[in-house]
């Protein structure tokens, strides 16, 4: 067996509890640390998940000799300054996605990774499951042809709350960098970084975005439609169309351990692979290969993708009128 | 029984041939002549069909005595002319779908057959099918919510032959008027009219739209996202979501006879119609209920539909870069 991995996690919420049940479903894999900026919940996190160390501040974390890669599953607007942190105090990072607020910011994140000689990655975690590396597999070995399009919908009915960190224009809440990224990273997996961004979108009374859709244009002539909703639910499904054929991923797209393959006049084709917890398995397990291989970026997840979806994601934000104080002047206004 | 309704079918195409099979399905209807500009072409078709009367022209179809309604059945640059003439000639006109190549020409249409006092429908069977009627009552009752979005896929791969008016300018061949015209009026029923549209896609050798992306914005925030394809097979799947579920119609969308609700968090529910024929038969009991009824339009498929349908086509097709020999200069420039 490897030596273990030792994870610091970097706030408690919801994301944070699932990685840590995950991470449980490995062997070698350990959480020695966790952090908030309130300790009484830092130690019942702590408690619930039989984790030696709680503190009451993100900075702790980062410091603690012991840890080797801190998780950090803040909000967005916090991703840069506490990735920024652990990094500059010698750890590997995987940070939630959106990586940072926009794309100014993942430049920013990426070159502080590249000067420090640290490991980041992007928790794009759906890039790690076993079935999405398959789907790339299958367009690569040509099976649909020639691909042409993605479609792709990511939504669900949030309550509307002006102080939940979802609608919340400090925190860069909104539905596309919560939802929205999902489908935008599909295709950028899929087809690569488009040439042209068309968004239009509905605002919440807090003013970031309650919802939007895509349509995403591709210089060979591919084209993606995508639309992500904190407004309601959507079918959460994703299909990838080739010249010959077209590929089905029923909901949830993104944790899907399943795709089905048609080509016209034949009988479809199921996928299907077992999937180990809900799938951040394989994004702890792809952070564990690259630091035993030495690597300060995942293949899987590389910095250049991270920061060209946030680029679209900046694109698509600017086009439906939502703007976070962390935005510079002028930020988002290409594409 | 109510006395037959005596159709004149104009062109011999495909569509022509399914519509036939289709009439052959209904006790009071009855194709009493057929014209091709190849008489040797409407003499195979009338013995096919078992139709008594055969033309080596559109003309004689309209001015035949027996015929009530003329079914104009070729290709989409043409229909403005064959339609007029048959208007003209007092008879009511079934048009195929696109209506005419742009929105002036169909504009012209219906101002024709409100100057003549003549019964005008386009061919968008899809909007009598029972089952989308049955969608339409589904939204009106509130079972998805307020609406959201819609997202329709439709596309098949064609073999590319400049010479087929698929791909032909003069016969306004193309993706949008060919396929991506259910989409987009699958959404015009369901949304309405659009505030925006924005689209990409790609042209085929002869310059017509080989394949086209459509990202509808609607003022109270809903979203359409469509694409039409000649290019290669597509889902033809299409999704209805609201702010409480979403609809699902698996494919083919414009024909089905089933679709499926859902609602988080509970058993999805199925509602299903039994459907004569592919479902051109609907189309044809519409314009006979019409014409009993005494109507110069359908309220299944009324003209403002047909119009407002044409004209997001037409800013679609500006935007893809495709014009027609019919366009005016300026046409589709506008949205």
């Amino acid at each position: 067996m490897q030596p273990r991995l030792r994870w610091g996690i970097v706030a408690t919420g919801n994301i944070a509890g699932v990685f840590a049940r995950e991470l449980a479903l490995l062997p070698d894999h350990e959480v020695v640390a966790v952090g908030s900026r309130n300790l009484d919940r830092a130690k019942a996190f702590a408690q619930e998940w039989d984790i030696r160390r709680a503190y009451g501040s993100y900075t702790e974390v980062a410091e603690d000799p012991e840890v080797d890669v801190v998780y950090v599953a803040t909000p967005h607007s916090d991703h840069l300054g506490t990735a920024r942190h652990a990094l500059e105090s010698g750890k590997a990072v995987l940070c939630e996605k959106a990586l940072t607020v926009n794309a100014a910011e993942a430049r920013q994140l990426v070159d502080l990774a590249r000067k420090h000689g640290r490991f980041l990655m992007e928790a794009m975690w759906m890039r790690c499951n076993p079935l999405h590396l398959r789907l790339r597999e299958l367009l690569d070995a040509g099976t649909l042809g020639e691909p042409r399009s993605v479609h792709a919908t990511l939504g669900f009915l949030a309550d509307y709350d002006p102080d939940d960190r979802l609608f919340a224009p400090h925190l860069a809440g909104g539905s596309l960098l919560d939802v929205g990224i999902y489908p935008v990273s599909l295709a950028h997996h899929l087809l690569g970084a488009p040439d042209t961004v068309r968004a239009t979108g509905t605002l919440a009374p807090t003013g970031v975005d309650a919802s939007a859709g895509l349509l995403l244009g591709y210089a060979g002539g591919a084209v993606a439609t995508l639309t992500g909703s904190l407004a309601g639910p959507l079918p959460n499904t994703a299909y990838v169309s080739g010249t010959e054929g077209w590929v089905e991923i029923p909901a949830d797209f993104q944790a899907a351990d399943r795709l089905v393959v048609h080509h016209p006049d034949k009988e479809p084709e199921e996928v299907t692979v077992d999937l180990l917890g809900v799938g951040y398995t394989y994004e702890a397990e792809e952070v564990a290969r690259c630091l035993r291989a030495g690597l300060l970026e995942s293949p899987l997840v590389p910095w250049a993708d991270s920061i060209a979806v946030m680029e679209v994601l900046d694109a698509a934000r600017a086009q439906v009128g939502v703007r976070y104080p962390n935005d510079a002047p002028g930020d988002g206004d290409s594409g």
